[in-house]
Order: C-alpha cells, then sequence, then structure tokens
C-alpha cells in the first residue's frame, strides 16, 4: 500500500492552504473587538502553530466535508481552528512541567524559543482563537452548524477528551494502566481531535444522522490506527526522521498496545482497522477514495 | 458610599447559584461526547473554580441582563462560563513559570495542591469548558445569541483582550510600560471580561446595538474603576485581608496608574468613574439601580 503521488500533492496542497490561512489570521491587524496584539505572544503564537506539520487533521475536515457536499471555504477555516488546537496541545505538551521536549519538528519548542510563561499564554490564546475562528462572521455556516462545531469541538478537547487523555497519560508515567486503561487514554489524547476532524465534514455539510455516525466511526478507527502507528514509530524509528526525541514512552514505562501485544500483532490490528474504516465509507463509492488513501497512509506513515 | 446589605445579599445569592451550576457541571457524570472524566484532572479543576470566589463578572452579567429583560437561566450559565475563563487564567498566572504564587483566598494555588502539569491542563480545560457551557444544549438560547458570546467572550480572553494582557504584563517586568502601555495592559488583563460581562447581557436580552454600546461602554468604564482599586488595595491592604500575596506590583517594579499620579488622583478619578457608570445607565432609570451598586462596590471594595 503505497501513498500515491496524488494524495501526497493533495495533502501537501491542503496544509499550504492552511499555512496561508492560519498565518493571514495571526497576522499584526488587530481584529474587531480586540484591544492590541502583543508582538512577542503572537510571534510565539505563529511559532508553535506555523511549523510545518502535516495537517492531518485539517485534511480530514476537508475531505469529509468534500465526501457528504460541504462547503470547502468552510472546512478550511474549521480545520484552522482544529490545527490550533492540536498545535497549543503540543506547546503545551512541550512544557518543563509536562513531557519536557526541548525539539519539535526539528525546531525548538515554543517554551525553548520564547519562555515557558509565553508558551503557556501562546498556547492559551491558540485554544481560544479556535472557537473565535468557528464563531467569526467570515466562517461561512449558519449559527447552528457553527454551534455545533464548537460543541463538538471542546468536547473533543477538553477534560473529557485530549486535556483528559494528557491528565491519564501524565498518571501513567506513576502507575502503568491495563490495556482497557490505555484504550480509553489513547482514544481521549489522540482519538477524540482525530474522531471530530471527521465528524466536523457531516457537521458543515449539513449531512444527516446516519453519515454522522459513519463519519465518527470512521475518525475512531484511524485515530485508533493513528495511535497504533505512533506506538510503533516510537519503538523504531530514529529521532532524525522524527525530528523530536523516541523511545521516550519505553524510556518512561509508558505502557503502549505495541509494547503489551507486540510489533507483529500491532502490524495485523493496523491492517484490520484501515479494513475497517474502508468498509464504513463502502456506500459512499468511489467519493471516498481520497479518505481510504488517508486511512491507509495514516497507518502507513513512517514520521 | 456604604454597601447596602441587599446589595450584598443578591451578590451572595447569585454566587451561590453559579457555585451550584458550576459544581453540577463539573460532577462525575460523563456527558455526551466525552470518553471520561479523569478524576484528578476534575478535581484540580474544581480546586480552581469553586474556590468562594465573589462571583463578580457572573453577578454582572445577570444583572445586566435583568436590566434589559433576557432569560435568568441562561445568563446563570454564560455567568458560569465566564468564571470558567475568569479562573483558568487565575491557575495558569498562579503557576510558579507566571506569578508563582501559592496563596489564592487564603488557599493552595492548584499547582500546590496538585502540580505543576495537573494545573496547566486544568486550566486548559476549565477554558475548552466555558465553550462547551455556551455551545451546550442546555443553554437556552438561540444559536445567533450562542455563537455572538461565543466569539465576544473568545475575544475578550484570547491574545487580543486577557491573555495579550497577562503577555504585556509579563514584559513590564522587564520594561516598564508609560501611561499609555500600562492603560492598554489593564483594559485587556482585566478590563475585557468585565466588559464582556456587561455586555453580555445586551446579548442574552437580544437587546438593540444601542443598548449594548451602552452595556459595553459601562463595562468598560467599570472595568478601569476595578483595575484602580485593585491597585490601591495592592498598595493599602495587607496580605490577611486579601488571602494572597500584597505589595508585589510594587516590588517587581510594575507601574500602574496609582503609582504614576498617585492615591489622591486615584481616588478622584474611582469616584469619577463611578458617576459617569451612573451616567451611561441613566435612560434606565430605578432598573439601573443594582448595576450602579455594583459600579459602587466595585470601587469601594476592600478585598
Amino acid at each position: 500500500m503505497k501513498e500515491t503521488s496524488s494524495f501526497s500533492a493533495h495533502l501537501k496542497a491542503n496544509a499550504l492552504a492552511v499555512e496561508e490561512l492560519l498565518s493571514d489570521l495571526l497576522g499584526p491587524v488587530v481584529g474587531m473587538d480586540e484591544i492590541a496584539r502583543p508582538r512577542n505572544l503572537l510571534a510565539a503564537m505563529r511559532h508553535g502553530v506555523l511549523n510545518g506539520g502535516k495537517r492531518l487533521r485539517p485534511f480530514l475536515v476537508s475531505a469529509s466535508t468534500a465526501l457528504l457536499g460541504g462547503d470547502a471555504d468552510a472546512a478550511l477555516r474549521i480545520g484552522a481552528a482544529l490545527e490550533c488546537v492540536h498545535c497549543y496541545s503540543l506547546v503545551h505538551d512541550d512544557l518543563p512541567a509536562m513531557d519536557d521536549d526541548d525539539l519539535r519538528r526539528g525546531q525548538p519548542t515554543v517554551h525553548i524559543a520564547f519562555d515557558e510563561a509565553t508558551a503557556i499564554l501562546a498556547g492559551d490564546s491558540l485554544l481560544t482563537f479556535a472557537f473565535d475562528i468557528i464563531a467569526a462572521p467570515e466562517t461561512p455556516l449558519p449559527d447552528r452548524q457553527k454551534t455545533a462545531l464548537i460543541l463538538a469541538l471542546a468536547r473533543a478537547s477538553g477534560h473529557g477528551g485530549m486535556a483528559g487523555g494528557q491528565a491519564l497519560d501524565l498518571a501513567a508515567e506513576k502507575s502503568a494502566p491495563g490495556e482497557a486503561g490505555i484504550v480509553t487514554l489513547q482514544a481521549m489524547k489522540t482519538g477524540a481531535l482525530i474522531r471530530f476532524a471527521c465528524e466536523a465534514g457531516a457537521i458543515i455539510a449539513d449531512a444527516s444522522d446516519e453519515d454522522r455516525r459513519r463519519l465518527r466511526a470512521f475518525g475512531e478507527k484511524i485515530g485508533l490506527a493513528f495511535q497504533l502507528a505512533d506506538d510503533l514509530l516510537d519503538l523504531t524509528a530514529d529521532a532524525q526522521a522524527m525530528g523530536k526525541a523516541t523511545g521516550k514512552d519505553a524510556a518512561r514505562g509508558k505502557g503502549t498496545l505495541v509494547a503489551l501485544h507486540g510489533q507483529a500483532w500491532a502490524e495485523r490490528e493496523l491492517e484490520e482497522l484501515v479494513a475497517q474504516a474502508e468498509n464504513l465509507l463502502q456506500p459512499y463509492g468511489a467519493r471516498s477514495a481520497i479518505l481510504v488513501e488517508t486511512a491507509r497512509f495514516i497507518a502507513n506513515r513512517r514520521s
């Protein structure tokens, strides 16, 4: 299952569009109702979010929106908002009190390039800005859909989702969770935002409840695949390829499903998850090709 | 201008209602779309938000909503959301990398009672939860008003508002700002949320643009008064009365308008601000009595 060049081009083009939009939104011009944009804080926010990531989550928003015939500009803005949430979580996770990482994608992390206080505030501001972007009049969606997106994003990223998952992850360093604990932790820490990315397409397209459930289930499958692939990478990749420290999970004694069941199991499980994800999209026929490729890309990524 | 006992009773009753609602919302029951509520994180969030504050901002939301005939239950929920934002900012401001405070209202701060990582995540989660509360189906408002509230709250609390003000405040420790810089810093750090509290009433009541501008201007005046009173307190109150360290601004060489112009000037200015605030509410006649009392309370508070 080789990544096709057209998929790769699609992914890159979307990432570029997301970066451009975020760079515009985080420009020096003070928006309506804002008092000022402190230069240093803005620079730290830009450092945290304009970092050349793959922008996989925004890509999922755009691809799932396209599948169901929703507005592409709206999807781009929701994707940018989601990326703000994802990047805020990286900025805070990298802090000395959390994972204490100096490097992220080969660059100094925000608290290294700036300072700890600025990194905390930049993360806070990116999180806040995500909801600003969705609610803003520039997002071409009815208020009903905006409210649904804000609620779903808040639930995916708060104490019952991503932030809660990070809390469980910290606890796991002290007391190793069992298999069920690992599954919950991962569903929260990485799964919830990926699920949201797929579900968002259904909300943006104002699709049926059945479509929304299907995209949500698809998001759950690829969220699991993402985490398994990540755990495999943590075992096998070297620091150079990842642009960050690796092998840290093992060093900290953190349990992963790969550690519990072994690499061969994980590789079979990844194939199974991709097949299940594909199967969920069968009703959409050929239109789902790009999402299916995304699922394969996630399972097979090497960085 | 003595605080009347009926005002004090009003303030306390509203604070109790806000605490009850927040305690319910932050209970152990997992909400729709949440995966789990990690016990330790939830306890830290509760520690950060259920701390017996005066709940002045929620009170302003309820009073300004009542002035314009809006729904009281909606106002209570928006007030609770706003308090989550206010309290998240306190949790993060207290962190060692920021103001490094061990005490808040006489109690250990969140990073002391728990740990730094948990305090960061509890703050993040409270901020996220604010938008959850507003967007949730339980908030009895049309989506148009929810979106307007979310946008206004995000702008008031993000890089162009409160968080930006905190960034300026940190910078002020290294290089003292001039008068204009102090005014901007304070308008962002404390003014923006107080202005939002008052403006929120106009949004909840779906009032006219004229009403909204008036409440907003009222909020700006009492925000300035709040900060001046705070600066006066920092100079004069002892740590016991405040339940936290005092005199810290002066010790850090932070500029305040009180330091620039003196105590007598600040006391005259406070009276002037209250008069201007009162004046803005004249069109509402006797109905505005409680907001006028709030303005006086803010200017004269001793803790």
